[in-house]
């Protein structure tokens, strides 16, 4: 499965499209990190990022979307631009009827470093690991992106897994209350 | 001019139309409140929200939108589907090319009841003296949507006097200038 993850962001939104499955090695497709200018109004660099994340399925054509799930922290003066531009790309995808999902920082983290608490670092190091890259996806963004798009992967490869067994279960169920009726 | 004012919310968005000009009365267009249910993804909601928006510009074409500026607020738990919720609606009229302009809560309840400390049922009460209706607009969003709309209307005309007066006062420089060059 191709999976585009996006690291939302007004100021620098990445974006990271990863194919691969479950058990087999992931490839790159492409990353890259849209740019707006903190000089322009907040509603025209949403406009940029809404382009940006479209023209990028157009091109792609992802089987799933992967955004980072912001919450709400007193902490930081960005924080109202990322959870609009996390809106936006949620938006931009759904749109279209493509699966989306969040995952926390702590879940991508998680995934790609076995550490819900990894840095910047150890995740840039992991996504070029897994990813067989020369060297770290700059900037962080860009590796951000990846890493949600590699969770995204494994994360829904477990989910199916999960699925195929409750459905076989009810199914053996089913068959052996049927057996028993006989 | 006819202004949309969008008051954001996940679960409940308030939309009003209102035409006017400053110094003379403000007519109500039209009001209502999209909802989107806390059972479905936000992303689906997000997408409902936005077409609900979408159909709004195409039926009562304002001649610019007005949305209430969200700020990140430790104290509730609603505000990041408040925040993807206004940036919805300032790409929605973003990307039609509709001026967009956003207002502080404060600055709402300034513009229609004279104090920035007003409560809901002031509000409620202005915006209902202001359009003359024969009841407060219910919920509290519709008349929220309505007050932006209003607020958008009355500082959008201060700021074209501005505007114009700045405008007036350079050319009467240029003018002396040339004048002086003569």
């Amino acid at each position: 499965m191709r999976v585009l993850g996006i690291d939302p962001g007004l100021t620098r939104c990445g974006m990271g499209v990863v194919e691969g499955s479950v058990g087999r090695p992931l490839t790159l497709v492409d990353v890259n990190v849209l740019r707006t200018s903190a000089d322009l109004p907040v509603a025209e660099r949403l406009v940029t990022i809404e382009k940006g994340i479209d023209a990028w399925i157009d091109e792609y054509a992802p089987d799933a979307v992967a955004v980072e799930r912001v919450f709400a922290r007193s902490d930081s003066s960005t924080i109202m631009g990322t959870a609009q531009a996390s809106g936006i790309a949620l938006v931009t995808a759904a749109r279209r009827g493509l699966p989306v999902a969040t995952h926390t920082p702590s879940e991508v983290k998680a995934a790609v470093s076995g550490s819900g608490r990894a840095d910047k670092a150890q995740v840039g190091a992991m996504v070029t690991r897994i990813l067989r890259l020369d060297a770290p996806p700059k900037p962080a963004d860009a590796a951000d992106a990846l890493a949600l798009a590699i969770t995204h992967i494994w994360r829904g490869g477990a989910q199916a897994r999960i699925d195929a067994a409750l459905r076989a279960a009810s199914l053996d169920a089913a068959v052996a209350a049927g057996r028993s009726r006989t």
